[in-house]
């Protein structure tokens, strides 16, 4: 089997529209069977009120630009998350997605696992 | 089992030291027998001259402040990394750190996967 040694490599604030927009933009950077990483730009959008991501996986997650709120279902507040702020999130740990800044793209990693 | 419910949170600038230091300062994020996250902190520091990295694991990895360079043994030139610019590196891609920026601290998050 040949191993590609291609070296696939950019920036995670290419391309982020200082524009509002009306969905979330998700690109994939990492796509493994068991793993993957992706860039999340978001820009005033937010989960529907009452939803509830609930994941059969894990995922760590990252504001590196903006900022936003996570909320979880078994916790009382909000998180606040500014950019370097991370959290970690367990398999089947309801959440949503609170508030991100409409005033500038919020850019998100996130990496998603087993 | 009980799996456990705990959101681990912090944030990724959090005690990045101003002074420069003798060695790289590694804190591990995530640790999972597939999946490792780490947080890598550079200041001046590079590989040992002819030394390089051989993995036996993929790795993606990304500069968020700061900047450095790194090199593979199979290119002739070298990579600039600043802020926000990522890599991903096969397993078994021989790769080096060229130079890390002496003025201030390099900030890298790397995820280590199969």
């Amino acid at each position: 089997m040949a191993i590609s040694m291609t070296v696939r490599a950019g920036n995670i604030f290419a391309d982020v529209s200082a524009g509002s927009r009306a969905e979330e933009a998700v690109s994939e950077i990492v796509a493994r069977p068991r793993l993957r990483i992706e860039r999340i730009v978001s820009q005033g959008q937010a989960s529907p009120p009452g939803f509830w991501f609930d994941q059969a996986w894990n995922e760590w997650v990252i504001v590196l630009k903006g900022s936003a709120t996570l909320q979880f279902e078994d916790e009382p507040g909000t998180r606040a998350l500014d950019a370097g702020d991370y959290v970690f999130i367990p398999a089947r740990k309801r959440h949503r997605v609170g508030w991100t800044d409409p005033q500038q793209p919020t850019v998100w990693l996130a990496v998603h696992f087993e």
